[in-house]
Order: structure tokens, then sequence, then C-alpha cells
């Protein structure tokens, strides 16, 4: 039987695709993107990540009690390991500083309509949550992290062996997990 | 300089004592304690804690992102280690099963009164909410857990050993040390 995250992938058909082979993505894996388009994507994906964490925190206080614990334990619990150490070597790098994150007022309009998206979805429901995120983590970060990883540039492998690795996909695992567990109930969010 | 949480527990006065040497407390170290009465204090902290950890969330959705970060982290990342462990030796020399939790439809009074407190301020603002919150965790469970801990009786003994832990001390740190952070917002509840 198909799964309830595969069936949702299945539903998106080409756009899966078309997203987790960017060119954005088939450059960091070719090594040949501009390290200022780096920069840029950093700034605005450390943005993402707090609005992404505080839509989490929102989607669990509505969540049946041991399903919130396990997502905000699978997210947060290996918070200050790996991701930390990766962003803060990369931010070292690329010269970045929390004042600059801070201090880039705005979000880019991708970067602006996903995260209201899931703000949006956080307030409608658990399992819509589910379905509006597993993107995020299951094809933006960990698919193509495994399919970046190894290219010759060693500031985007930094960035693809953290999330190719063991500890992050059992992130990604448990909120798939979690989406199938909500079965039929994860797709009646409205089109785009 | 007194800290916030030092200067809230100096404002109930005679009440901390009253809590932390309850007769409860005194005949669990004793080990005179009847098993009958520890058993129904069990059953009825099981469902508290459910409720608990729901306001936790609850509150934590209106924090900062890095205070929520650093709470959720702190109470629920070692949630499968000892809390776990503790509750299921203890649930298996009394035979209480998780049915019989579920089935005890009421919260006595006291556990009614301290659940909906909690949900009230979680409601209310997080510096509330963890002002409400830390006397569970530092004055009840914890100096609890210190003072009755070496008790003759195994079983009370091991459900002691767990909150004289460092580990469960290491979760009450986080939220004094977050409580000092919210300081003078933290005492604007209502009395009762």
């Amino acid at each position: 039987m198909v799964s309830t995250h595969e069936r949702l992938r299945d539903l998106v058909g080409d756009l899966w695709n078309k997203y987790t082979r960017h060119e954005f993505v088939e450059r960091l894996r070719n090594g040949s993107l501009p390290m200022d388009v780096f920069r840029y994507y950093l700034i605005q994906d450390t943005k993402y990540v707090r609005e992404m964490q505080k839509a989490v925190i929102k989607a669990a206080s509505k969540a049946p009690l041991n399903e919130a614990i396990d997502i905000l334990t699978a997210v947060f619990s290996n918070v200050e390991r790996g991701g930390a150490e990766v962003h803060e070597r990369l931010f070292h790098d690329l010269s970045i500083t929390e004042d600059e994150v801070n201090n880039t007022g705005g979000f880019n309009l991708v970067n602006y309509a996903y995260t209201k998206h899931l703000h949006y979805y956080a307030s409608l429901g658990w399992p819509q949550f589910l379905a509006a995120w597993a993107p995020c983590m299951w094809g933006g970060y960990y698919e193509i992290g495994k399919y970046v990883v190894g290219t010759g540039n060693s500031i985007f492998n930094a960035w693809a062996e953290f999330y190719a690795s063991n500890d992050y996909w059992s992130r990604v695992e448990a909120i798939l997990r979690t989406l199938d567990k909500c079965g039929g109930n994860a797709g009646h969010g409205e089109g785009v």
C-alpha cells in the first residue's frame, strides 16, 4: 500500500523534480553556484528557519500530545549539535553575522510565501501542517542534501553533509511517520 | 542581588515549607506512606503530567523562540530516558496499566485546580506561565525528590532518585534561568 507521504508526493507530479532538481540545486552540486548567491540564500534560510520553528511549536500546541512530543524531540533535541555547528562554520567562512541576518529586513517573495503558508496551516490543524511542512524537511533539505553531497566545493559540501546525515534523516522520518498516521486527514488543505 | 525565582519563592512565605514538607512527603521519607496512597498518587500524577506537557507546549507557542527551544529541549529531550524508565518500573511494581490511568476519569480536586491553573497561565503569557509552573518542577518534584531520596522503601526511593538526579535538575535549572530572564514580568498574575 502506498503511504500517505508517498501519495502526497505523487500528487504534486513533476513539481517535485522541478523543486529538488532546481538550477540552484544543480549548481550547488556541480560547484558553479556563485558564492554571493549562496550567501544570500543562507541569510534568507536563517530567517526562514526561525519562522518554521515558531510554526512547528504553534502547530504542536494543537496536536495529540504523543505526536507533539515526538516531533518536538526530533526537531529540537539535537539543535545544539550538528545544525548549529554547520551554521556557525558557514557563517564564519562567509563572514555573516547574526546582526546582518537581523538587519536584513525583508523576506524574499518565495521565503515570505512559504513561511506564511506554514503559519497558516499551523493555525488550521496538525495533519494539514505536517503536509505543508514535509516538503521542506524531506524534499527541500534531505533530498537536496543527498543529491548535493560530494560536490567539489567544500562550503557547499559542508552544508549538504548536514542535511544528508542520519541525524537529519531521523527528523524527517519522524515527520513522515506522523504524517502517515494522520492519513487522509492531511490532504484537506486548499489548493493554490 | 536576589534572583526572580528566589524572590517569588520568598513571597509565598511559609506555604513553601508546608508544600515541600507535607505529611505525604514526610511519610514517603520515613517509609510509612501506605502503598495504596502512593499508587493513587501515581495515577493522578500521570494524568497531571500529560496536562502539564500540553500546557508547556501551549505556553511555548507564545514565547520568544530561543527561550521556547531551551525549555522544550530541557523538558522533552530526555523524556524517553530516566522518566519513562522509572515510570515503567513503578507501574510494573504496582500493577498499574495505561488503561487504568485512562479509565480513571476524574482528576482529584488539587490536580484539577493545578492543571487548570497551568492552562490558564499558558494562555495568559510566557513569564506568567513560567512562574505558575516553577513550583511544580522545582519545589514539587526536585526539592521533594532530594528530601525523600535515601528512604528505606525501595519503591519510594526509585521514584525519588529520578527527581533528585542531575538530569532532572538540568530541566529545573532551565526553567529558573528563563524565569530570571523574564524578571519582573513574571509576577503579574492574579492572586488567589
